[in-house]
């Protein structure tokens, strides 16, 4: 049990890598602040399906196929994947990963599936199960808003509060051959719920997940919030993100100057018309890929925690008037040169 | 490395162990066949709720605190609860886990859930990463007629191929403290498709991923059928029960004389009326929790591959025409004198 920490934390005694990933951003995350630095900008919306989930279910099959292409490793040596999306019953996952025929672990954690699948991944790895597991997670503008909200015909109005859910897919070789980011730990969320019931709000009702998740972490690990380069939620969003820097500093924890949001890193709130910016979890999966872990690598940051956030709702649950949960995954990602 | 089996499955180098467990099921499962072995039967279908989907939250709770509740363990030293259900975005886990305020990771295996929940709780506990996980899982007839069918009211007619979802959970503590049921091993299934497009068929869905998934098993870890006491199928009712047989004499394995499948064992379909059998997450959990474990536990049984099955679709899915995909996940459990 040496590597229990805390109440809800593992800091791994033989932490796995990142050795390979892949993002593939659709077209107008292809047209924001990242997107020189996505794989690959799938402008056809329907990525050349018939349908938006189909669709969706292409863009996490070319991420994976990316990520096994760079890891440079036998498809047979890949035990498992760990993955999920937005969809009812996990759809895009299911049709996107079939083809390679590896093992399924179907995860559903909403937006904090990319924390939730690389926690995953890592505590396999790290226990000898396999030398590489892939985490990888999705979603799709489309079809999302025919999931959660309401056909795009209907052109319905959207407030501010409201986040643009991204559409793409970053995939992750999570390996026991090293590289120079190490996964040195994680903290795992639980079921949060502040009795939020507005589904344009989401980051409002992830926001206390995420204060409460990362208030644990640095509980768990000893740290201080400086401690870390920088500390990326998932998709919260501006609203979400003034939310959690003042519920933090109720705690007297002050995150305010290493803090980002990946919602608000994958679009330009500003000008590209995303209301209070990007969710799903393609949102921080991609901006993991595209941004953070570039820098990790090259030792720009050389510590970060990336704090994927969920909303728990569907439309039957919000239709019943029940209020949003949310839940944090917390992952610990460090530069190493050896 | 020295746990991998073969190319899908882990031989655990320190098993786990399942140390408590309980069932509660609805009214039609409390008339069937295990209605004297359920720990508790919900006679109210809506559980005291206003909704289907409460109904279906407060029976997993349930499930859970009984199991916490047997295994007399402190709250605290449970780091994990992997947990799923049926419903678009796990909401019946979602609000069901909770109140009890522990770490959650989301699953989605659909009806496989139960394999997929224990594979990974057993998998945590074996690698030193807590003490104490639970594994759960539900289902509900009603609120998984409104998910997949037709709302009850409509009264749709069903064919004989079709099942009958399970209204129960079953919860399980897998821990490292020792019990006369030790989980030897797993087998993780991968996506299978075979086309089926009949979602009033699902067993014929997911007997080529239950066929696939068994034969790789015994492969793994060079058994032959008959070193199972039971080899126990999740749902897959009569029709997928005739299927897997055939497929698997096909490639010379025969399982008839230890096969049974839970959806079979759950109801008596010769005179409740439920087509082909019981299904759902809560179908192979709730009839593990009251048929198989006892029997385990009491050496009446020695050695058990509990597979369950899921058949992966979603009302978007399979209107836009796709098939229903296959997966099943494979547990180990035999008994133990110490």
């Amino acid at each position: 049990m040496s590597q229990i920490r805390g109440n809800q934390s593992i800091s791994f005694k033989n932490p796995p890598y990142i050795i390979s990933w892949a993002s593939v951003a659709g077209n107008k995350e292809g047209e924001g602040p990242l997107k020189e630095q996505f794989d690959k900008i799938e402008t056809d919306d329907y990525a050349g399906e018939d349908t938006w989930e189909a669709a969706e279910s292409a863009l996490i099959k070319e991420a994976i196929g990316l990520t096994i292409q760079k890891a440079n490793v036998r498809k047979d040596d890949i035990r498992y994947i760990f993955g999920g999306d937005l969809l009812g019953q996990n759809m895009a996952t299911t049709f996107g990963v079939m083809d390679y025929k590896i093992p399924l672990f179907g995860l559903y954690g909403a937006c904090s599936t990319a924390g939730e699948s690389l926690s995953l991944a890592a505590m396999t790895v790290a226990a000898g199960y396999t030398e590489h597991a892939i985490a990888a997670t999705s979603s799709h503008f489309a079809s999302a808003e025919r999931q959660f909200r309401y056909p795009l015909e209907y052109a319905g109005q959207r407030p501010l509060s409201s986040t643009w859910t991204v559409t793409g897919s970053g995939a992750f070789m999570v390996s026991s051959q090293k590289s120079k980011i190490k996964i040195a730990g994680i903290t795992t969320g639980k079921v949060v719920d502040y009795g939020v019931k507005d589904s344009m709000n989401m980051g409002a009702a992830m926001a206390p997940a995420a204060a409460e998740m990362i208030k644990q972490c640095l509980k768990d690990f000893d740290y201080r919030p400086q401690d870390f380069d920088l500390i990326a939620t998932g998709d919260l969003g501006q609203v979400g993100r003034d939310l959690l820097i003042s519920l933090l500093e109720k705690e007297q924890v002050d995150i305010q100057n290493n803090h980002k949001d990946c919602g608000m890193m994958v679009f330009d709130i500003t000008t590209q018309e995303v209301g209070s910016g990007g969710s799903g979890c393609g949102c921080s999966a991609v901006t993991l890929a595209a941004e953070i872990l570039p820098k990790l690598e090259r030792g720009e940051l050389k510590r970060v925690l990336f704090v994927p956030t969920g909303a728990l709702l569907s439309t039957v649950s919000f239709n019943e008037g029940n209020s949003i949960p949310g839940i944090a995954h917390g992952v610990i990602l460090e530069h190493t040169e050896g």
